[in-house]
């Protein structure tokens, strides 16, 4: 059973207003950069007086389109990003004033070199290491994107405005996380479905005092109500834990299907949630050191080694009192498929069932995993 | 019609003859490091009093145990390398006192991170551009695997031992372009299976001084047979480049059967080839930084953006008096199958037909590959 507020958005109609917000933006002269990734800095976009926006890339549609110029056996998500693109119908691309990519995987960064015959599309070259030569390479690639903002918008960034944008960034994602902290509450008050959907719209709200304003009304509302109805009572629903690759193109075959199925999805190690929210920038480190250090240390598994990882999934099972891991692989995504080897291994020796569905944006295979996940939830004794 | 030298070594045979040659080294107290890839700078290995060989990594035979561990959506290439070190069959995995390994592309990237547990795996960070970040950063790695090499083997490695190195592996590069060359002598005297064979199993031969001797020979007997027999003869078999991914794995489904079929290879933009020898190491720069340049500007799809990789095609399409392009994709290799919506087009601009064909180290589709290439050659008029 799915428990949705009254006034839930869907991600189509999140996508679809937050559109008319940013026309209104860009009608006022407002700048956008699109994104793709929680690697990018964004506080220097917010530093230059501009609004970073996550771009889409979860929809099947313009894949058909997509493999005219990619291999079929690619991640939907990097064919979702260049089919939008491709076909005009992402309406946050269509604003954007220039894209910012990053060497992140291997479908990204070559991915990002056909987008650039479309859009002006500018590459940052993430290391996959996090040692000191790693860290030094980010930081002069913090420096670089920092002047090509500048020369781009014709602005001068002072370090002052990173400082502020820092602080906006980092009061987010407290809020983001108080947000997702919801779900360590047994029993759960909140939908896994809503908690993903909410965080994946974000972006589409130019407003930084908006986001955050709906997201406080939010966190309240569901505080109240579990101090008024769940508060004592004994769960008897299996609490799972999501984590693997961005999930917004497969939400619906997996995580709403296990909420329909009787669980609830409390915890996501994932993209748009406390992978990226966990480590604020530090305040007391010169700037680009500050932004390098914290962006480097994401979990993603493109890092290597990534075995902050395992202990950042562990950790999470215990607080978020998780009964069960599903990890979502999208097709071909080899840095999170070969790391997921590991990450069974470290979830079973917990003691915890674990499940590895791997999938793509088509319908064909959501019967195959709905019935994979009947079984999945058997196993779990609650 | 292939045409190979009474003396040919196939693969297996030089892979067997090199294993008992290696043992003699060994058993001397001989110093050996495993690679996998032409990124690695073996003049390091080399300075540090050891011999670097290839590792396998061609056959189907590791791979199903190699799918244990790994995802089967992944490169044979990737999957044979991890299943030889798992089942323990390659003699020269198990003769090497470490491995080192690349961050070129993401599934080796991770798959090194498994390896790690089977024998010490020192994994190299290559960035993915070229410019003066990319530099810096490269030649740290360098620096710092020159120091892993120090403290492995207790030695020191002067600039006069790399200087040296640098020297030995410069002249093997002239021979091995040389005997590349052949290709370019019309009508061909050489088969494309011989050459590409013999320089998979030149790391085999742990003596660079019999590696280099054999290459004499070989280029000297073929440049007399060409004087004597091909001279002045009109040409009637379509010329083939080949390029893209590794292709020792299927070189007999493609290279052997086109010549099989009446064409000539002729020329080859490959990781054993070409792509890494036609740029010497610079000895008039500070070693490090010479090292660093070279290794850097080698041509792979992993780097990005790679458009000198066009160039270096449509140059030797030139050279090589090339009629046809083959490029030889293995499954799941996201950079070199991206990459190649690019490739074709520079090709065909050049009115030369172009064919793609992606495949793993099975026997399922050589009947397939076998008729697409007959229908490609049908295509090429000469």
């Amino acid at each position: 059973m799915l428990r949705l507020p009254k006034n839930f958005e869907s991600f189509p109609e999140a996508r679809k207003s937050g559109f008319m917000k940013m026309k209104v933006h860009k009608d006022n002269g407002g700048k956008i950069v699109g994104t793709y990734c929680s690697f990018i800095p964004t506080e220097l976009i917010i530093a230059a007086g501009a609004v970073p926006v996550t771009l889409c890339a979860t929809s099947e549609e313009p894949i058909n389109a997509a493999e005219e110029h990619l291999p079929s056996n690619l991640c939907p998500l990097i064919k979702a990003s260049y089919g939008f693109a491709l076909t005009d119908t992402c309406p946050y691309f269509y604003f954007s004033d220039f894209i910012v990519g990053e060497t992140t995987c291997d479908g990204k960064k070559k991915m990002f070199e056909l987008m650039n015959g479309i859009k002006d599309t500018y590459v940052m070259q993430l290391p996959s290491s996090r040692d000191e030569i790693a860290l030094t390479m980010w930081e002069a690639e913090i420096k670089k994107f920092w002047k090509k903002l500048e020369d781009f918008y014709g602005v001068t960034i002072t370090q002052e405005d990173v400082k502020k944008a820092i602080l906006i960034k980092n009061a987010e994602r407290d809020l983001v996380l108080e947000y997702l902290e919801l779900g360590k509450l047994n029993p759960s008050p909140i939908s896994g479905y809503e908690l993903g959907t909410k965080l994946d719209t974000l972006s589409f709200i130019p407003s930084m005092e908006e986001r955050c304003k709906q997201l406080r009304e939010r966190i309240d509302e569901v505080k109240a109500d579990w101090e008024s109805n769940y508060k004592g009572k004994i769960n008897r629903k299996p609490r799972i834990l999501i984590t693997g690759c961005p999930n917004g193109g497969v939400r619906d075959k997996t995580i709403k299907v296990l909420e329909e199925l009787g669980a609830d999805v409390v915890a996501f190690d994932a993209c748009n949630s406390n992978r990226e929210k966990i480590e604020k920038v530090d305040t007391t480190l010169p700037v680009t050191k500050a932004l390098a250090k914290k962006y480097l240390n994401i979990n993603c598994s493109v890092m290597s080694p990534n075995t902050n990882r395992i202990k950042f999934i562990t950790d999470m099972i215990y607080d978020y009192q998780v009964d069960g891991v599903l990890e979502i692989i999208l097709q071909a995504c080899h840095t999170f498929s070969i790391e997921s080897y590991n990450i069974k291994k470290a979830v079973l020796a917990k003691g915890v069932p674990y499940l590895k569905v791997e999938t793509d944006y088509s319908k064909a295979d959501a019967g195959q995993i709905n019935t994979r996940l009947e079984a999945f939830l058997e196993t779990i004794a609650v």
